[in-house]
């Protein structure tokens, strides 16, 4: 299989000729050419162009797309169509159409409303799938296969029930045991037969922790089947071209660690809200997550919005200048291709105000004009090569995440996400590089790993941690980690859970916060003191060293950081919520401390990643800033060569090339 | 047949006599009578008091109560019951029911639970109101027709999928042209069948817009059926009395441009809240608005509240004099009856704490004497004949307020109706009377035309527009207008469709701002600037005046406000929503510009409108006012003779006739 | 029957030992016996381990577990393990599960989805309560029957609609009587048959009230039935031990007055959030509440929270202080037991976040000691004996409660359990101990009656009131008191109704406020004068002294506080909601005025109740206090003896015994 690293970045958007006539489809093609694309997407939602009666084929419009595609040297990402069912599917077969948790069996006239686990479904998928390969596999157009679209939809009928229930007999075994590992001694659930195991339905209080998670563990496989179904169908005709499916980011309806595997290029669907002031940390924490799940595989972006969407309640929109540096953010942190939703702007549809490389109101525009400008520069530039490489890492787990926002914890106030960010952006600002992965994966390779919220830590991933810690990483916990194990079941004391021996000290209580408290220095380091907010804990310590203390609160005088050596690293655990300045201090502390270069005068709002032999900037402030250089270097952007620091215009992008010092 | 223009002004209430005993009755129009009343709108709910079994009719008590009323020289506004059907109707026929979006099936036990689809609702229906009209037709009494009541109901059900079908075959034709006006290409919703055709019901994620926008067509017209089925058999025997149905002002459920013609009285259900400063300008945009239903027909105020309602979270209550300045502004406004719900305060049932002209308190109360008061006024007065007339026009179409309401558009903050209310209001200040009307209604008296918000503008409408221009009137466009057509579906650029090149400027993006932004007097005419929210566009211009200019935010730099001369007339675009000062200085210069007479010194909270010959004054400012009188002019309701000016304390009326000059 | 009254405090909790292996039951027991804990509640969600199939009887662990009890002296209450059906019951029997009023029938999943009308629910529940006393009456462990859980729930099916009309046709007869009774000539609601009766279930707009009322009753016996249904079973065989069910304190869903008698403890679960500063008042109100209902039998606390709960948002934790006061606040107003959720800390299910006895942190934790220290304490100052005796009480009743809380009535804002409350938090400031009862209770001890609420007055108890006010009390009535029937109809004028004339002034309008409005000192009455907000009234007086007026809004001018003196005692009606200080100036001036003691110089914070020949104090304020003492005293828990004046640390707890004068 070749991989795109090598070739041109791809950029491209999704592009539905479907909804146009012939005539638009070779003002499509030109305009692209024109506008540097590459990449098309295509056929993502076409199965009732496609298939408009059961079993009626029309596919010859498909194949005309893609020879235009190739006549215009662009390359096709061809789409499985099988994300929303034409409606004589549901019609005719209603048990193909998803139920919510109150029983509701939703409709079509809007997209996404299958069941998994309908057989009618499935079958139907891949008979599709199967006459689209017939036709369209070999196509010299088709560079990447993308299967269905933005997979993440919950179902709770019947046949879902059947399928968990398989599903959950695998993993458990006989009745007893799914009856122990769901605590169902609760609330007297034992269940006297499999027949009564059901997703979680409305109910009258809150569900069985347990219950949710493996129900959340199973939506996530079920779609993840779905998936590998049709990928196995491409490799039979087609074992070369890469397979994809587009992700969302941070999306928590599906586990993206246990599907990235299984894809050859893992893309992303990323549309920070220009609204948001986080949003450009955000949208960098989201492509170092990707390129975590991608391992030694490629990622690139599948959509954007170019401008502005149309799904929120007020859809502020990019400018030109901001939709650049998002581009160059992303290759810096080593994305391989650019694409958008989508080439041209629907004139039909709920998402016909959801801006487009090319606008409704037409290529005579200033907004059409800033494509092209981007398309030729990321032409000029040419494949970055190469892929940044982190001293530090974040952890981040989906089962985690998902027990760590149910109902029936200590505070909603804790959200493990959020607490990503604020550790996340801690870093982002000094411009360090991290990556993000899973508590499993192999972390060999970092100084530190910083852990922000590992509520739920099997023993077995404690025990990976330790030996990190022996081998000389600075472990980071951030509160209320090692609590429950992957049934959410709470683990025996002393907790973190695994852990607790190797700091010297132990968690006896969980404090949420009714008002902030101050944060002293503690006895055992030089750390400067600052507030804590939303949470505390009270911990009784063997051993650890004590850095700060809680003053006043439920857990006045107790610590709120403690951390001890270990073999040849160290182990520290947080057991608050510190304002920003106090996290960023102690985070980059333990940064510095573990080896790790942390510039000490990084200028604010400045992006900086070293990919390759190349050192992308991007400013991000609203004003000038001056970036401090170590060697002179060249920017292949301008040409310019900067010696001593990089004066940087606002929305100022630079790929530089450093000399040899 | 006979309009009340030349009758007394009515002056009455809803009775509903089957909630009390005979001797109440008495007591009640013993009470009507010493308060004026004469009119009383009887049978609104009364179907299970009419046929408490089916088939078991019981009307005799109707009949004995329009005897009553006769007797005491109240004529009566008979109504048909069947807004509410009875128990038994939904029991024994669960099909009756009406069905949400979610399938949810409506119980009894509230109101207004019918199916609008139901041949057996519709069947039992027109044999109640035969029943009625063969009882009561020709009473004497009887001055007025009441059909239903607050038509506004939606359902889901399957008979309504099949009634919505029939409605769209007669609409569309063929399947494949509805494909094509839907956009089916869009997300696989290709139809295979008519059968496939359904309702918006519960789905994932948005629905199409176009099938969204003809299913509240339908609604509309399938309501509108149910009462033209009525009227039909009142017609059969009764060709002359009037008939009508209550409106309730800017519903958005119904398209009373489309019910009016079927109407002979426009009436209306109004409820300002008290609690609202913005009441007072609403209900005089409301009175306009059902004037510009009516046409040459009279309308009325069939409903309010005496003092308050009892369904808000808060019912603040309205004074005696609040509600003698609402009703002097209906008169002002043209309506020809003032009706209040209701009579006597329930005692019993969930409105059962909604004011009332007679309260649950009894006559002997400070609130029973102002009605007394009130209704001794009016009578003296007569009724004023004529009807106000309006320079100006203001836009609002049902349909393009759907569409500018759905999901998917650039921002929810840009409400439609919001931004009518606000051009309404600059109008109002200043004293100016408005007539509120439909794109495709005949505007050629108006020498300016108001369209805020013309999201949704046809071909045809745009054209008509063109000419307007062309014969001499001044167009004023607000932003997102002339945008999709009657499917919802983006116009072919260039943007305001079919009135760009008359305008000579061309939108080329949307642009929902983040923050406010300055606006500049443009370099083309003398306008001081001042700054906009919620919205801007990019524009490009060849040949238009640039009055205003963004200065910082996404279309800085660009056109805020263009305008040009055309033919005998003007046509202007304001791309933003400009602060309050700014729009009624702009909108004011507009209208002194084209030839409207605009006073310099409206005293402010003042409302002056002449209808025939009366000029009337209603002081709604929390201070004395002092209007200024082109002429000397006589109070009617006191009999003072006014020079120069009008000495106005809170709350004053007066009703005017000015003397020859 | 013996009470407890004479034996030790009750110490104890909820114990669920068919989450744990027999090794930790041994443990327990051990460190129960440490803490002090003399009873343990066992069984309430035990149904699937007592009948892990239909049928098949577990029983023998129960039985273990009560021996081990046994032997380490703790006695049992015994819990019946209805509240939760296992799932196979609702799998089975689907019609044994509840259905909200939109028709979605709960999941089994969580607890509480049983259908109360669903015969084979109750057929089976009968089943295993009776295999229980079968096995475990007589068991030497039992001191106390715990029937269901937490009753409460609500159900809207078909069976329910069956046993709802036969409650109905109990209640009133025939059909005729029904639709009198409930108004249903308003909205053409008349029944033509018992088949169309039905709950309340989902409709278009707002529901009958009287229909509502009713069923809210209907609710709470049909639960009543279930509950006396086991009682009766138990008695059959155990016609001694006490039986109760755990009240919910001030629980909307029950109506506890029709409860009450049928227990023999009355016994509470009470859950004040440390994170409002007004649950120290409202736990003491629920205690209050609890003896009222309780009369002469004793009451208890059976659930608390040792620290803090896992279903709020943001679950702030008590301190070990903070939960001492709790506890001598309950004992100080009556409480024979003090009893926690749970021992353990659950491991699993969604409680496990719920604090506990033991956490799941270990005994050797700094709450667990506290937990001993507690124990210890309580056990050496044994039972206090006697109880609380007041000379005023406040009036609340479920019925008037539901009624006040409807849909259309005035305002949202005048919630009576919140008045009930502000009036409450004036006596307990001042440190006046107060009775709540309900208003057809005999009331004939009390000097002063406080009403603040009684929106549904019936004639009988409105005359029970005037004999309280010819016999001299003072009754204090809320605004919006004496208005409707028990139908929820609104009363014929004058009003308050039953109560105007004696009052000599009657109520014209009610009028919630925009904005708040001075209130002047009226001409009748040294009462300086405060602030109205929410609600105001216009009265018209006939006798009355007029203690207040509005100055401002829409009652400017009239009375905003009546009185009179009648026969031996006095009349006296508010009809506004008066600022905080207002309201207690005034209500302390009434109950000096009609004899009852209230100190001068109370020390704000501290409570201070006089229960048989104890005075208990309790300092919740924030910083010390000094308690003005007429005798001295010794304090039983230091042995020191205090004279003229108790010093008070924050959180001091004190017993008191004062030397005889």
């Amino acid at each position: 299989m070749t991989g795109p690293d090598a070739a041109p970045t791809w950029f491209g958007a999704d592009w539905n000729p479907e909804q146009w006539d012939r005539g638009t489809w070779r003002e499509d093609v030109e305009l692209m050419v024109r506008a540097g694309v590459n990449l098309a997407t295509v056929g993502v939602f076409s199965w009732s162009s496609l298939e408009p009666r059961p079993g009626e084929l029309t596919l010859d419009w498909l194949v005309d797309v893609l020879d235009l595609l190739h006549e215009h040297g662009i390359t096709a990402d061809l789409a499985t169509p099988t994300a929303s069912p034409p409606p004589w599917l549901g019609v005719r077969w209603p048990e193909t159409r998803s139920v919510t948790d109150t029983g509701v069996r939703m409709s079509h006239g809007s997209r996404n409303h299958f069941c998994p686990s309908s057989p009618v479904y499935r079958e139907r998928c891949r008979w599709i799938v199967q006459a689209l390969l017939d036709r369209c596999a070999g196509h010299p157009a088709v560079a990447l296969w993308h299967v269905g679209n933005e997979y993440g939809q919950t179902c709770h009928c019947d046949l879902c029930a059947a399928a968990f229930r398989t599903w959950l007999a695998e993993r458990y075994g006989d009745l007893a045991t799914l009856n122990r590992a769901w605590g169902t001694a609760v609330w007297s659930q034992g269940y006297a037969g499999w027949d009564e195991v059901v997703p979680p339905r409305a109910a009258p209080y809150v569900h069985n922790p347990a219950q949710r998670l493996d129900f959340r563990r199973w939506v996530s496989d079920a779609q993840l089947e779905l998936y590998l179904e049709q990928r196995r169908l491409i490799r039979e005709v087609d074992p070369v071209t890469p397979v994809t499916t587009n992700f969302m980011g941070f999306f928590p309806g599906i586990d993206y660690r246990r599907w990235a595997p299984h894809l050859d290029v893992v893309s992303d669907d990323s549309y920070p809200d220009p609204a948001d002031p986080g949003s450009v940390v955000g949208s960098a924490m989201t492509a170092d997550l990707m390129r975590g799940l991608a391992g030694d595989r490629p990622w690139m972006l599948m959509e954007q919005a170019w401008s502005s969407v149309s799904w929120r309640e007020h859809n502020v929109a990019k400018t030109p200048a901001r939709m650049r540096r998002e581009a160059f953010q992303a290759l810096a942190r080593g994305a391989v291709g650019l694409c958008w939703f989508q080439w041209r702007q629907a004139a039909d549809g709920p998402e016909r105000f959801h801006s487009a490389l090319l606008p409704a109101t037409g290529p005579d525009t200033r907004s059409h004009r800033a494509v092209r400008e981007l398309g030729a520069e990321v032409a000029r530039l040419g494949p970055l090569g190469g892929r940044p490489v982190a001293e530090v890492c974040l952890v981040l787990d989906w089962p985690s995440w998902w027990a760590g926002t149910e109902r029936g914890l200590p505070s909603t106030r804790l959200d493990p996400l959020e607490q990503l960010r604020r550790w996340y952006a801690a870093c982002w600002a000094a411009g360090v590089t991290v990556d993000l992965r899973g508590v499993e994966d192999d972390l060999s390779g970092y100084r530190v790993v910083l852990a922000p919220s590992a509520f739920l830590l099997e023993p077995a991933a404690a025990a990976g941690l330790r030996e990190r810690v022996t081998a000389g990483a600075h472990l980071v916990l951030g509160p209320f980690s090692g609590v429950v194990d992957a049934r959410s079941r709470i683990l025996p004391p002393p907790l973190p859970a695994g852990l607790a021996e190797l700091l010297g000290a132990r968690v006896e209580e969980w404090l949420p916060l009714p008002e902030p408290v101050a944060l002293r220095p503690g006895p055992d380091a030089d750390l400067a003191g600052g507030t804590a907010t939303t949470w505390a804990e009270w911990l009784s310590t063997d051993g650890a060293e004590v850095w700060l203390t809680f003053e006043g609160g439920p857990a006045d005088g107790g610590p709120a950081l403690v951390s001890r050596a270990s073999g040849a690293g160290r182990i520290s655990y947080l057991a608050c919520v510190p304002d920003e300045d106090l996290l960023s201090r102690w985070l980059l502390g333990c940064l510095r401390t573990a080896g790790v270069a942390v510039a000490e005068d990084h200028p604010e709002g400045v992006e900086v990643v070293r990919r390759g032999e190349h050192l992308v900037v991007v400013n991000h402030a609203p004003g000038p800033r001056l970036l401090p250089l170590a060697r002179p270097a060249t920017d292949r952007l301008t040409g310019r060569r900067h010696e001593g620091v990089v004066p940087l215009d606002p929305d100022a992008v630079c790929v530089l090339i450093e000399e040899d010092s």
